[in-house]
């Protein structure tokens, strides 16, 4: 375990340790139960005294993430008494590690019959046939791809399918300025590698996607996170943020906004670009599912407006066309991709071949990809309002939600001093399961909102499901209630 | 760009500059004839004395990498004058990133007419019919998992198969103890971004695999040499190394070394087991090409000696079966895997599945892998002996080689003091190209030797290629000999 403190934070160094400790504990990486290194020990190892220790540990006992037993140690928590000295997983804390959080997979791969945290589409929604013709294609006429390496920056036919794609979209870029990734996470991975390390800074929405902040997490910046209103993400706040720290990157999901669900206004998009070219800094615009729009086309995609080259474009076709390929692509400005490619010949050396042509007829054809937008707008719309019906309907009354206008999740609150963590260990009981927002938090964690995603499961489920999760929330809330009349909870 | 110096190596600082400054160079990542950073303006950002700077720079022009030009500043080299201000690619150098080399790809993706460089196989002895079958099958049966994510760690069947092939190869390991990785480049990668940051201690055969230096680099490692000889990597060297140095993972090719094409003695891959359980720390074994010998079997894998844990394997399947999938395998016990398994999800959240199941046929099949294989080693010998044949008639009596007994690549050595990126410039004015030796080494550069693969072209282009290839050694030779006789040239 290697803890990478930053002596020039505002952030205090027990908090940051705090953090780090959390975001493993969340994560899954130290097992429940096991034991934390000593006070004496983690000082040393960091270099901070024993007392900003003490202190951190004293915030995650607060948290009811760890149990200290006096003359014992430090444990994981779990409801169960600690384990003896020999069931403990010692080892893994024994060869350090550079590893950090990984809390989106974390939640995601729970095996439980109602899944509503996988914020993916329903396979029968997505052109498999369309695909597998392609896959026939190939295989009588082009077997020799399956021999051939493809180029690290991606397959040039692809490439300059997706320019002809984007010129739609309004971004004008040539295949020179488009790489092709192993779907969207490596896109996030690919910049942070190539842009951050310890010491850097990088402004996120709060919430944000998890899996990011594990990213960036990994390399060791810090995350400062920039609250989100109706209009997306809130630049009077990031404005003032300036103040205290220099940005080399700005992460955002603009439109239907992972986990929240909103859309940032074209005035801000406009005035990020402005700011991030004064500020001489790099926006990565992750655009995940805006073809999925259920009223109003959103608005301009920010790279669009982008003249200085300081905008990143992501877009993924896991969600919308494939997972089964795992195809992204990353756009921006040659100087930027070229350092881009170098990081992907870090990583991989480039994406499969056959991937890339097998999704190729798809992007070639405007038409094959206007018929699968206006596919999925249609079933998600009504999946979308189905959901929220069945919540009117079956809702405790201090639950709420946003309506998203697309995209595929839903963003829901419980009362302020409740926890959607404890709301999912019950669930998980009656085989529901979501992602709790505290995954989504780079800073301190709002504990009681939650995301639901409507997209992976047909009508019936989403009726047995929603009514199910709307039980158990009314009674983790009496329970709440019952309890709070005794002692504060947080 | 980003310096990150190690202040508490053995390696001087200037040496430190002058490496990463050369590596950039020579990667092609600075433009030639591009203005570096003053003196003032490096020794500021590296927070060292400008006669170290100096200093550094006068090791990069004594190497002809950069000419200075007294009032101008320091250019990449290149044989015309330095451009004007104008055309200078400042802009390369304005935002500072965190990639160091990536030399090997630098040299691969040259487009010429003979490409003695590429270390893959000829795509016509690769089975691709019977992997357009499983296409077939796929696209016919199957076409669901085109909707489909994969697991993070890879398929379940994909992971049982290849336990199974890996009890054939003596190594008894669980699918549990595999994880999918896009080929062998992600691998070495996943281990580094696991396990190594800066600080770190990495030891790797000298020369090894250029584009396993680059990511170790990348990671910010000291990475230190250990000399090779003909019984592979010399465990005495290392054992001396240990004195000054902590290595966390060791990283080798001990058969069929790559590039040059050595076999670690059985007694050795005991030794370095050994050694890794009493140091605590890993050894990452790569193989890329055991299966293909052409003599005698090679001895038993490092991972197959493995009791304490200590050495993951890897192999990957691009240069064997597949480019076109781009499948590696990570093998290790559970406490390490669980943790490539989080870079993993870093990285890119899994494997597409498409690719995982179009390769399980083969790999479920040890007939079908029998064949495979059988016909690769018969193939290569003959075109190895055909080269090595092809060289003895027409070589310059100074170039010597070694015949390797297995794998793709034959290892040449220029007389010392001679140049083979100097040769290379030579040979691609005549459309050949092969693997400078330079790029292969993580510290002193050995500037004589480079690399020629066999594998990838058959025996037409083998015999004009060698031949030519030949001639253009013999003019260097010369040439080299006749300035010799006015200047000392290194």
């Amino acid at each position: 375990m290697k803890i990478e403190l930053n002596r020039h934070s505002q952030i205090p160094l027990a908090k940051q340790i705090y953090q780090e400790l959390a975001d493993r504990i969340l994560s899954g990486q130290f097992a429940k139960g096991a034991r934390l290194p000593s006070v004496r020990e983690l000082a040393r190892t960091l270099h901070v005294s024993p007392v900003t220790v003490s202190h951190a540990l004293e915030m995650l006992e607060n948290q009811k993430l760890v149990t200290r037993i006096q003359g014992k140690g430090t444990f994981v928590y779990e409801e169960a008494e600690p384990p003896d000295e020999s069931t403990q997983r010692s080892t893994s804390f024994k060869l350090p590690d550079y590893l950090h959080r990984a809390q989106d997979v974390y939640y995601n791969q729970k095996t439980v019959a109602i899944n509503f945290a996988l914020s993916t589409v329903d396979p029968s929604l997505l052109p498999t046939q369309v695909l597998a013709e392609s896959l026939q294609h190939l295989a009588h006429h082009h077997p020799d791809i399956l021999g051939t390496y493809g180029e690290i920056q991606g397959d040039l036919e692809l490439r300059q399918a997706m320019a002809q794609y984007l010129t739609g979209e309004n971004i004008h870029v040539s295949p020179q300025e488009i790489l092709v990734t192993n779907g969207s996470q490596q896109g996030i991975d690919l910049v942070a590698r190539s842009f951050l390390g310890p010491g850097d800074v990088v402004f996120t929405e709060e919430p944000t996607y998890a899996a990011a902040i594990d990213v960036f997490r990994s390399r060791g910046a810090t995350v400062v996170s920039v609250p989100v209103d109706e209009d997306g993400m809130r630049l009077d706040a990031l404005t003032v943020m300036l103040d205290r720290y220099e940005p080399k990157l700005i992460y955002t999901i603009p439109t239907f906004h992972n986990p929240t669900g909103r859309v940032m206004s074209t005035k801000r998009r406009k005035a990020l670009v402005d700011l991030a070219a004064d500020m001489n800094c790099l926006v990565l615009e992750d655009d995940p599912w805006s073809e999925i729009f259920f009223d109003t086309t959103p608005p301009p995609h920010i790279k669009s407006m982008d003249s200085h080259g300081n905008v990143i474009y992501l877009k993924g076709l896991s969600k919308i066309l494939s997972p089964g390929c795992r195809i992204g692509f990353l756009v921006a400005s040659v100087h930027v991709l070229n350092r881009l490619i170098t990081a992907k010949t870090y990583a991989d050396l480039g994406n499969p071949l056959l991937n890339q042509k097998v999704v190729l007829p798809i992007i070639q054809s405007p038409q094959k990809i206007a018929e699968l937008f206006t596919h999925l707008r249609s079933v998600l719309r009504k999946r979308r309002d189905f959901t929220i019906q069945l919540l009117e309907r079956h809702a405790h009354p201090d639950l709420s939600w946003t309506v998203p206008k697309g995209g595929f999740n839903l963003w829901l609150s419980l009362p302020d001093g409740a926890n959607a963590n404890d709301l999912l260990a019950e669930a998980e009981k009656r085989q529901i399961s979501f992602l709790p927002g505290s995954s989504c938090y780079p800073g301190d964690i709002e504990w009681h909102h939650f995301r639901v995603s409507y997209a992976h499961v047909d009508e019936a489920v989403l009726q047995k499901g929603i009514r199910e999760l709307c039980v158990v929330t009314a009674t983790y809330l009496a329970s709440l209630h019952d309890r709070k009349g005794n002692t504060p909870l947080f």
